[in-house]
């Protein structure tokens, strides 16, 4: 595909997303470098275009537009002060909450700060006085580039007609020629088309869908509570439901629609979903991403506020609802479940995953991941801190579920390492139950002093050290294939750190157990008497790669048996 | 003073400094909350005013009073979007390097975010486009404050001129009522009040000064060559020379003019200076700070780069020039030196100062005192990092000069203590010198993984660890006078720490001297044979306090002897 048609497949595509968000009329302040823009909305049918020659002139006429109609209103213009021409009816929008899309065009990264004419920086160039601002890439026209252009025309103007309403900035770099191909149509990709409902559950919508082959798809953070109320949803749709450890599904109470083992399951399933049901972020099991990107399905997106953290880009359906508001909607409205069979198919394939890791010898002696799933396995009415990187993946993967009432944290907002010993002394400072933390060396070291906290207050915590000397995260990834001589100081990063000595630092009890049957009773012990320790469980940065490989394989034969 | 007179006299010294810095003309827009300014622009009779009513058109206008000038131009207006429609000029002035002082009015904090009508967030409303943001305090009538209302006008305006030329934006927030008292004079208050000369060292205004009675104050980090300069300056000028122990000029050679414990001398020196010539930003000293605000005397300051930073705000000739052009511009001057009794006096207090110190049988014992001494008397081709609270306060205070090239290296742009281990490990790996840290024992602890880098690169860092268990530093300031239940847990902050346990988890050697005598044998054979190793010297919160608060008594008395 050549410039012309790649630019105006990805404008046609945001154009897209503009209207499928309610936006029905554009100003457009006429110039060079927003010449596709504003040509592909002056061409569009859907769209009634107004032209203003002044920028400052035509922002505020926007403003009326939106007063009298209270509809969202775009405004275009080219770059440079043009754009700077917008801030005094932006200013108003912002302090009255008028849902304003202020659309500007730019030259691309490589003219800029190299005295190109009219290049200005326009990163940021409302301040704090727009909502949001975005700045697009260059446009491309790849299936996923298309989806992206289309989403951001879509949920820049969702947000800014979120209460409170208000301007928001999306920043366009353009590249030249810039004439667009106005004979071609509205592009083919897979996209989120249909407008969401807000801040209530219109169950119209959804009810053709409720008695369909649906999945549920849980992610982030959330209590044995709320756990409850998902596990619930579940069972009400007859639906299966994922979500990674700490969304505490698997540790709030039994249910036999759960699917614990998903990183197992969906790397092999082909069973394919009518309907997917997704809760706020996506969980961070590996498989579940892959194969939400391999099966097309109409999606529901709910999250308790607006913020569409869509990865996939892929939302058919956005509701605005705690999943309190939701259940309830869900129960009152008049449905036929779908069949058994359907939930009967994935409790197989979770039946047989159980099978699998319960036969698998290296679980049963001492290592690294068989001392997570004891960990896990011993618990009962504590809390569990499990770290990023290898820690949350071993409990995701390996564990069973545990319905004791466990309750698992961690610090998965933006994934770091740097305050997880810190952020788990948070915690135990404000609790009754028994403290634990499950963490990597690395991770452990990153954040020492958060130790200082643990012994000044006193906190029986007890921290359960998986110490592969290293990072061990990237054996399981890409970078494992390169050389020892870049792997090791680069990625492997070995501490040679003796946590014995970290311990007596700080007052903290030091075990160092050799068997399972060890490591049990002492997790078994800290919780009858709790205490401030660090048990330390040796490992290697191969092993648990191994291990899953083989487990992995394991699963996949015992698959090939049953459906032969 | 009632309101109107306070925000009056404020007012006319901002006015007083804008002129200062050759602003003459001034384009207003009309508005509430800019009266007061507008009018006293328009009342001063050095000042042109321009009316526009329209602010956009107004800050295009003065970019034409700019180009055709090549002088600097101020714009006035009133809060909300008047402000904002400055905003495409201003993008143009930067693009074009025209100094265009932005003067915004505002509400005050208290009517914002409250809803008040025209009220919008003006805070850095120009993001990236101004070359710098400065939200000015509440007017305020005290001598202080008129100084500080002055040196904003006098120096954004310079900055605005500041090679690349571009605009600034000053934000004045104004109570009600608006009114200003016109016939009120500018307020008396001490100022700086002369033009400075720029880039280049205009010798013509200095050279009526040279030959008085002057005081040099160096500040900020130097390196040896540079002190060298700095001292050859004093001895050609026959000044007294004063500059903390990051300035090196108490390392790099030997000089009589060089007045090393000014902690002591300016806590009751009475000699008076009549002329005082600064180096970048104020040394460590307190008494020199304090001395500085008492005695008021012409000053110079100096600085290789503009930026202005006078806390004192009492400079009165300001010069742009590295030390070697400054040095050589002065040595290529005709003035007649100031008498040797000048000198004399100063190297006189010196003198009891060194044998106050040097009588102090204290600091012939062994604590954390007496080991800076002892530390700084036996290095020679080293490297000393010295770490922020007490560790630099105590080198400054009690160290005698060492000529032996030592290189004294701090963190002393902001003064944190939070990465002070690793930049030493940074300047270790880049030197082939011994390099010895000084450092208290809460600094060491916030950095603790900064060890982990010197254990990694094998880098043979001998660690001087002041170990008076916690903040230290307090017990000098004013919180020591809390009752023990709120100073300990807040300042003291105790961390009970066995060093012996971090320098074996880091494999560093351990030492815990136990005389002054094994404490310099160690020193002199770090030398010998560096290596990375920590020597932890114990002491209390109270005995450094006790030790310099006898030694300032102990010289007062000897002054009164000397004296009578």
């Amino acid at each position: 595909m050549n410039h012309q048609k790649v630019m105006t497949s990805y404008l046609l595509a945001f154009i897209e997303g503009l209207k499928t968000a309610g936006i029905k009329k554009v100003v457009i302040s006429p110039g060079s470098r927003s010449t596709p823009l504003s040509l592909l909305l002056h061409r569009d049918q859907d769209i009634t275009c107004f032209i203003d020659v002044d920028e400052r002139s035509a922002a505020f006429f926007a403003l009326g537009l939106i007063k009298a109609t209270d509809e969202p209103v775009a405004i275009v213009c080219t770059s440079g002060t043009a754009a700077a021409n917008y801030y005094p009816a932006i200013c108003e929008a912002e302090a009255t909450n008028l849902p304003l899309v202020v659309l500007t065009t730019d030259r691309p990264p490589e003219l800029r700060q190299v005295g190109a004419p009219q290049a200005m920086d326009q990163q940021q160039l409302y301040a704090s006085h727009v909502k949001r601002f975005v700045e697009m890439t260059v446009p491309e026209a790849s299936d996923e580039l298309l989806r992206y252009s289309h989403w951001q025309g879509l949920t820049n103007s969702l947000h800014a007609q979120q209460a409170p309403k208000g301007p928001v900035h999306v920043n366009f770099p353009l590249r030249e020629p810039l004439l667009p191909d106005l004979a071609m149509k509205a592009p083919k990709y897979t996209s989120s088309t249909i407008v969401p409902s807000q801040r209530n559950v219109d169950i119209s919508l959804l009810r053709p869908l409720l008695g369909k082959k649906g999945l549920i798809i849980v992610g982030e953070q959330h209590d044995i509570k709320e756990a409850q109320h998902y596990l619930a949803l579940a069972e009400w749709l007859n639906w299966p439901i994922v979500g990674d450890p700490l969304t505490n599904l698997a540790t709030s109470q039994s249910s036999t629609h759960y699917l614990k083992q998903s990183d197992l399951i969906f790397s092999e399933t082909t069973l394919q979903p009518e309907v997917i049901l997704r809760f706020g972020r996506l969980p961070v099991t590996k498989n579940v991403l892959l194969y939400l990107k391999r099966v097309h399905a109409p999606t529901i997106l709910v999250e308790s506020a607006f913020s569409w953290q869509d990865q996939l880009q892929t939302t058919n359906y956005f509701i605005e609802a705690t999943i309190t508001e939701f259940l309830r909607s869900i129960q009152q409205a008049t449905f036929t479940k779908v069949a058994d069979s359907w939930i009967t198919a994935w409790q197989q394939e979770q039946e047989l995953a159980t099978k699998v890791l319960a036969a698998q010898p290296l679980l049963k002696e001492f290592n690294e991941s068989a001392a997570t799933v004891a960990l896990v396995n011993q618990l009962h009415d504590s809390q569990l801190f499990v770290a990023n990187s290898n820690a949350i993946r071993f409990v995701d993967r390996l564990t069973a579920t545990n319905p004791n009432r466990v309750t698992i944290h961690g610090n998965r907002g933006v994934n770091g390492i740097d305050g997880l010993l810190s952020t788990t002394a948070g915690i135990a400072a404000n609790q009754a139950q028994p403290t634990f933390l499950l963490i990597g060396d690395l991770a452990l070291f990153h954040d020492m002093n958060g130790l200082q906290m643990m012994k000044q207050y006193q906190l029986p915590i007890t921290i359960v050290l998986l110490n592969n000397n290293g990072g061990g995260i990237f054996s399981f990834l890409s970078q494992q294939t390169l050389a020892p001589e870049d792997f090791t100081p680069l990625f492997g990063t070995p501490l040679d750190m003796d946590f014995q000595h970290v311990a007596k630092l700080y007052g903290a009890q030091y075990h160092q157990p050799t068997s399972l049957k060890d490591f049990e009773a002492l997790i078994i012990a800290a919780q009858q008497q709790p205490r401030f320790q660090l048990i330390e469980v040796r490992g290697t940065q191969k092993e648990p790669v191994d291990l899953w490989e083989t487990i992995c394989q394991e699963y996949q034969l015992a698959l090939g048996d049953t459906h032969g």
